[in-house]
């Protein structure tokens, strides 16, 4: 009936034909395992070796030995677990999730239970389209995810009564580190280098600020502020104050008073808030803040044992071009429609450099779309209906335990109070464990009970009943509650008078259906690596499993808070345990420490324990820190904020450290030295050769080796840094490890270090992490919640599947280096002509021949489907191309018809058949209103969506014409713009609404490239 | 620096502006509840009271008062549990989650063990742009899945070496029942009723064929064909044998001599056959099986302690037209390219009422859809692989047996033996559960050990060791395997030598990256409830709850056999007596079965109720069936299969059932009347007031009132069918109680009765359901592994939430009506002009005079970014809107939008203003390529595809032009068009290509309204 049965079978990108007749196919095992590395990595068999043949090596092995210099090579076999397949690793996750044990924690101190609303959950947490996606560097692919960025903005903005808030921090406490130095680097140059904080400060807050201001000479002042401006300041003052609104205690707290003592005295005023609670407490905004922070955890993002959640900051008129991170403003595109995009991007750090001033470019992009989603979704009447529901729960035990004879410490708190139970503190701790809570101990003295969005009157009754006391349900009834409700514990003039989230975008989509429909028509906007490849050097977008991605929903993983009991948490204690050896097995480290929450917390974290290693020897003069020209921005930023000397060493024309300047900067610092950073492969995508030759000589100097870990795909299995000569790496899980991207974050930057390192990892001022270095994160082990991920891609591959994915990046590198050879210069090559695991594309002599720019290259690969290769790093006017060992050869291939056909109209703009400035490439991304519309451009609609044949089935088209970079700059609108922008399509229009300081900054064409 | 604050705050639409200060806001509870129904019901209040004013109706209760007939109306308040939050509820789904105990089940009969790859699970399990979408009769905004299925179906069609494969059945005990019929009414007319059926049958297909044959006049004739087809069959001999491969028992058996006997005396065979055995044994259609039936549970569904999982059924050559059930063809679109789309739709119940042949409609699309992915994803080699994995494992335990000194029942197997230890089978099953592992017994002297994909060497040592052997760990290893491995269980002459699964599409997508990229590629090409509304009268497109899904992927019910041991199992009954003790509060029945796994098995179970009452009152000759004209064709199709005589009553005007004429009706047939089946409110969206008279007469009559439960969603909380007159109802659980349509399954079809028909519910031959009457689906609880979600829907909105979704169904349908009625006439209303949930307007004026008919506005709506509204059903040339409760005010004045925009360009045509052939509504839906192409219609392409300003931003546009039905249908094409097809766009190449028999049905146009 079909004739399809008589095709002849397509072999090329298959495996072996059937077996029919005859024996049956031999098997290994009998157990159903060993198949995932086959799922990870691409091509399959055949591909492979028309790959190589294309390369020009007769195997993976050939082309490895080829490709990596025998010096560093490590040819011991990993030692880890065999593969196992994914039913059987989320077996044995689930083994590892029945040993945490759930139990309602009402501990607080910045995690509280939370619900994430299921459709949440299912549409962006658990959804590829979400988190799969990079960072939004492209603006015009990533739309949707730049609009849920906006709305987190505007919820920030608006709870806190700042105009600008930023797209996410790390988490609190760096937050608020950030603020620290944005105040110092924005105050009165002449105050003292003092930071004073409110005693009543979270602890984990009070030891990242600790770690950060003592490298930059910044003093903290800890003192008790309920009695006004610290008079024990040195004469010059201080140059801000950290004030907690509620504070950590719970105590909610009128700081008017202080704030305008604060400013009396030349301070600036940050306040760390929480969001949930400024939905019924007048915004710090309104009273006298510059800045606020804090994190955004319970709008609706699990707990997750301590993270990954997106911390927050935002900053009063006049202050936003000192934000660090990502801000997301308004601009417009092509055809003066309104469109978003990263605004601002001069203040980033991978352009700074060593004159930066935060490392952080990482946001928490994922958590931060389920926050904004959170507030979307509840909107202000919502949100403040959870708020009175906490509060109401918080009196209402109050009021139990007050008529039991109980004392508070605090009679003001929203959320969490603290009682006295003299003598009694462990039994009152112990009855509620029996019951399966966990209260917070104070002292032997005093418990804290935090009350959050999950808390039910059975909850409040069993933690009643753990202080002796017996509810009087009545009291839960309407007049009960009536009664207990309003007694002043949020103290009226303090009550919110300013409306919030007032845009229609709050009140559009509270039904499930709406809200459902919404999260999809921003995802369909975006392009992420569920509909194409990102060949993003240095960024390694490889496949992020459905199998590694299972678990972190899981109750038993995502509702642990951070500071349960060790018991609670042994499941996640094996787990990061197994997967700390699993990563200095692979990196050749003697520890990994995975508190760093992103790879520039990592990059941090190590040289910390670089510089609390020569102090340790007494070399506290070692202070400088070289840095090959070609590394990331991060590097640098790093180095100053661990209080290092940033000395650049140059590259040679190869693209590799020049050994001789690198010599001659050694001996020039000798004494001085401190370390040297450098990536490996390096950050030109090549293997060096002299690698052990630059570690040998640092080592000389006495001097410590830091090896970026930002390029360890092409490393895994083949080669450990801790081994050739590195005292310490980073890893990013995010790229080599699968965590994804999610959109510009979460990251996880793991520190691994030799032996005698390992004393400086990173400890925690409330959890014992094992080691006593200073504290980088909030969270003991960082972003944990995420770790499953890692852990499951370690199980699944195995050994010898990691040493085969590396090798099939390599061979992918080289095989796109292969084949674009002829169309576009690769820049640098290592040995034998080989690149790593990326190559790049030098566009500059098509720029000056023609006119067409690499960004217009990035631009028309949309227009093929594709998302563009990093731009401009590390060599402006340059594409780096990273495929990874997930891409199969036929989306390699599909990739490189793309950048042939994108030749062939650069060459047509060359010979002059095409305008210089009116052709498809200037014209990308082009969009259906264009084609729809009136067209008189010199080439026919189908060239512009429909390049190649292969497109006419095409899915995808840019919902925006390119975007306007400057123009967003010049007119900063970063919180969500008003309807009628949407309705107007004339440009001058949107000019007039949004007239603003004009930018003098600049303006910066898309960068990517940076730590992520 | 935004104005964005400045705003007013958009009110419409929102809910009560925000508190500030002031009192907090009133509290009934501390529970964090009730919030549920509040996101299922779309419009805020604000919107309600807006839609109840253009209605011209003071509140809700006025306009249920005045559309619910007081005699129906029941205003007693659904005693069910009150409504808990989602968090709440998801806390007690897993508390019955955990009272299930997942062992390791190895009892076989039809379900097995599989491993549902993760990407699968997550990409389209998962996705509500799977799970959300409606039947494909739509097919241009359906092509996704339409080629999922195809590729389903060429998985079957290869695999069972049958040329034609429909696109899923319910499960294998109804395909085999619909095999049977089928071969029966194919085949000589002057053969005998009798079907032979091999006695190593499953006893679940056995027990359903005796339901199904004995109303038809078939006699069963069972027996061991071990020795050759049987010699006491009648002189005329038998229409068909059913033969199983492997049997039940496990045993393969040579049947070619058989088939061939069976063929010489005339009958057909019908080969119920193991698809994944089919990958190493020679296909059926090779040796002479005419008909093909089994389930394709095993490629990666889960059990789901019985399903739902997809059925197949395949044919040889000349048989196609004979399928029941739905089948996907290859057709082409307005330009002539490859397109799929429902072949054959004539066949259909719906269209053939009281003369089809099957009642079922459904099918399982969404389980198909994943068959077919998983044999995607594996390919051949990769099914292959599987199956000789898990021969080897029943070889390598057989080895162990033997040498252990037990013996076999059978010699030759596939996966399954049954081992003789005489005296000891209930001491070897006990042994087994110790270890948590189910064996199956046969007898007392008889255990069966099934193996399936995940049985792994840990698994076959225990079963060894619960036969009181001692596995030898040596013999896993390779050498070990290869002595156990090739005894010749698997018969060297029936080994398979035949190709399968040739067509690119099985080799090309290996990877997970590319997986993910091929399944969201099909999902992106489809319109389902996550992008749009989709009005469909009769369909009830509700939401499907991100809350309601969760739990059908857990372990704890995704992985349980349907035959374990009851105390397994207790969270499964808890929830199902929970669901029916809930079903039958709402419906006023006794008593609820949820075995029927479609509305038309539903039907048809109720109907034996009925027929079986009156036998067993010795009224065996009441076989009449009162259908009105305007019912579900299903209806008269259930009533054929039940063994009754259809007798069709004429509606009046008004479109509600002529009283005169069914009393007279009833009068003629009074003797013989069995049943009256009525649809309430009417398929006309009316409740008719006559309804109780209705019901009386038919009683008076002796006869028994069956009210199809369609229209439900209309009644919920305001009447119940078994309190107004009916005796028998089934509830569709996908339309009313939120199990998602799945693309057109799985659909859940519970049967309610009063207690006079609780003895003739359904049984089942292997579960004790505590009901005696015939077994009518393979599972005895149906489609359990779902009915978390119905269970989930009842506890989220408790009875008041319930019943106010009822009457915002309701509104919602009349405010549509209201909307439209100046633009389109509403045919039929009821007391005080008023809709149920549903509303029909009349193309056939604006058709008659311009020419243009429903499906131009149907496929324009496509345009618009809409799925159409129910066509031609219940009267052709209509559209009828089911808008549900859950759209938002929003969505609904978008679809007037549209509506009304489409009826002005109706005007245009009629005007002359547009050609009546070249206009946006003739040519709709339009392409991305038509757009792009040349263009010289009498409209601009704006607006082709922005016909209102609000679609400037739409992200969908249909991937095909409109598709030639009738095309396909003369040649048929029923799996994978090989790469070529899609080359070239010719359509005369295409013709060419697919010759086939003309089609003497002629065609049929777009038809929905199929009982789904």
């Amino acid at each position: 009936m079909s004739d399809r049965a008589a095709q002849p079978r397509v072999t090329q990108g298959g495996d072996a034909p059937p077996p029919l007749a005859g024996p049956l196919p031999p098997l290994t095992s009998l157990d159903p395992a060993g198949s995932f590395a086959g799922r990870h990595i691409g091509p399959r068999p055949a591909d492979t070796a028309a790959m190589l043949e294309v390369v020009g090596h007769p195997s993976l092995d050939a082309l490895v030995d080829a490709c990596v210099p025998e010096g560093v090579r490590d040819r011991e076999p990993l030692a880890l677990p065999p593969a196992q397949g994914e039913a059987a690793v989320l077996a044995l996750l689930r083994e590892r999730a029945a040993a945490n044990e759930v139990f309602t924690s009402m501990i607080g101190l910045g995690y509280h239970g939370t619900v994430t609303p299921p459709v949440i959950q299912r549409t962006v947490l658990e959804n590829p389209a979400w988190y799969t996606a990079y960072t939004p560097y492209q603006p015009e692919i990533s739309q949707g995810r730049l609009e849920a960025l906006i709305n987190f903005q505007t919820t920030v903005a608006d709870l806190t009564g700042l105009p600008v808030a930023g797209a996410s921090m790390l988490d609190e406490a760096t937050a608020a580190a950030e603020a620290m130095t944005l105040v110092r680097r924005a105050g009165r140059a002449k105050a003292e280098a003092v930071f004073v904080v409110d005693a009543d400060t979270l602890p984990q807050t009070l030891g990242v600020l600790q770690t950060r201001a003592e490298p930059l000479g910044i003093r903290l002042h800890v003192a008790d502020l309920t009695d006004g401006w610290p008079t024990d300041l040195p004469e010059a003052g201080a140059f801000g104050v950290l004030l907690s609104y509620p504070g950590a205690s719970g105590a909610v707290r009128d700081h008017r008073a202080l704030a305008a003592a604060a400013h009396e005295a030349g301070a600036s005023v940050v306040v760390a808030a929480d969001l949930l609670a400024l939905t019924l407490l007048e915004a710090p905004g309104e009273w006298g803040a510059d800045v606020a922070c804090g994190t955004t955890q319970r709008f609706g993002v699990p707990m997750g044992y301590g993270g990954p959640h997106a911390g927050y900051l935002s900053v009063r008129e006049g202050l936003a071009r000192q934000l660090p991170g990502r801000l997301v403003g308004v601009s417009v595109d092509a055809d003066g429609d309104v469109a978003y995009r990263l605004a601002l991007q001069t203040r980033e750090q991978h352009i700074r450099r060593e004159k930066a001033t935060s490392n952080i470019c990482t946001a928490q992009v994922l958590l931060a779309v389920m926050a904004g989603a959170y507030a979307v979704y509840h909107g202000p009447e919502g949100l403040a209906a959870i708020a009175a529901r906490v509060h109401r729960s918080a009196t209402t035990l109050a009021g139990w335990l007050r008529s039991g004879g109980l004392e508070l410490v605090h009679d003001r708190f929203f959320d969490t109070i603290e009682v006295r139970v003299p003598g009694r503190a462990r039994e009152v701790l112990a009855a509620a464990a029996q019951r399966r809570i966990n209260l917070r101990p104070v002292d032997a003295d005093t418990v804290a009970v935090a009350c959050d969005e999950t808390t039910t009157p059975a909850i409040l009754r069993a933690v009643a009943a753990s202080f002796g006391i017996a509810a009087d349900d009545a009291s839960l009834d309407d007049g009960g509650l009536a009664g207990w409700g309003d007694d002043g514990a949020l103290p009226p003039e303090l009550r919110r008078r300013t409306p919030f989230l007032t845009h229609p975008v709050f009140s559009a989509h509270r039904s499930e259906t709406a809200m459902l429909r919404y999260l999809r028509s921003l995802s369909d906007k975006d392009l992420a690596l569920d509909r194409t490849m990102i060949p993003l050097g240095s960024c390694t977008m490889k496949l992020n499993a459905a199998a590694e991605m299972a678990a972190i929903t899981w109750p038993e993983f995502a509702d642990l808070h951070p500071f349960v009991p060790a018991e609670q948490a042994r499941g996640y204690a094996r787990l990061i345990e197994e997967l700390c050896a699993g990563l200095a097995e692979i990196t050749g480290y003697a520890s990994v420490s995975v508190q760093p929450n992103a790879g520039s917390q990592g990059e941090f974290a190590g040289l910390l324990a670089i510089r609390g290693y020569h102090r340790s020897r007494g070399e506290d003069e070692r202070d400088v820190c070289l840095i090959p020209s070609s590394a990331h921005g991060t590097n640098a930023a790093s180095a100053v904020m661990a209080g290092m000397r940033v000395v650049v060493v140059a590259c040679d024309e190869a693209g590799n450290v020049d050994l001789a300047e690198l010599r001659s900067k050694v001996a020039q610092h000798a004494g001085r030295l401190a370390a040297l950073m450098i990536t490996y492969p390096s950050t030109h995508g090549v293997f060096e050769t002299d690698i052990q030759d630059i570690c040998a000589a640092v080592h000389d100097a006495g001097g410590q080796v830091y090896v970026d870990g930002a390029n360890l795909n092409a490393m895994v299995g083949l080669a450990r840094p801790g081994r050739f000569g590195s005292d310490v790496s980073h890893l990013n899980l995010h790229k080599t490890f699968c965590i994804p991207h999610g959109g510009g974050g979460p990251g996880v930057g793991p520190v691994a270090v030799r032996e005698h390192l390992v004393p400086f990892l990173p400890g925690h001022p409330v959890v014992d992490t094992g080691a006593s270095g200073p504290v980088v994160s909030a969270a003991p082990w960082g972003s944990a919640g995420i770790l499953p991920i890692s852990w499951a891609y370690l199980r699944l591959m195995g050994p010898d599947g990691l040493t085969r994915a590396t090798e099939h990046a390599i061979l992918a590198a080289n095989y796109l280096a292969a084949r674009l050879r002829e169309h576009y210069p690769v820049l640098y090559t290592g040995t034998n002509g080989l690149v790593a695991h990326e190559c790049i594309l030098d566009i500059r002599p098509l720029t000056r021949a023609t006119g067409v720019t690499n960004d217009d290259i990035a631009k028309r690969l949309i227009d093929f489907g594709f998302h563009a290769p990093t731009m401009s790093f590390p060599v402006a006017g340059t594409l780096m191309v990273e495929p990874t060992e997930s891409e199969d050869k036929a989306e390699l291939d599909r990739f490189v018809e793309a950048m042939v056909a994108i030749r062939g109209e650069i060459e047509k703009v060359a010979t002059g058949e095409y305008d210089r400035t009116d052709n498809p490439l200037r014209n990308a991304p082009h969009t259906l209103a264009m084609v729809a519309g009136e067209w008189d451009r010199p080439y026919p609609r189908s060239t512009a969506v429909h390049p190649v044949p292969r497109l006419k089935d095409r899915g995808y088209l840019s919902p925006v014409r390119r975007i306007d970079q400057a123009y967003g700059d010049r007119n900063l609108v970063c919180s969500c713009p008003p309807p009628e922008a949407f309705a107007d399509p004339e440009p001058q229009e949107v000019a007039g609404r949004t007239a603003g300081a004009p930018d003098d900054l600049g303006t910066v064409a898309d960068v990517v490239g940076a730590r992520n």
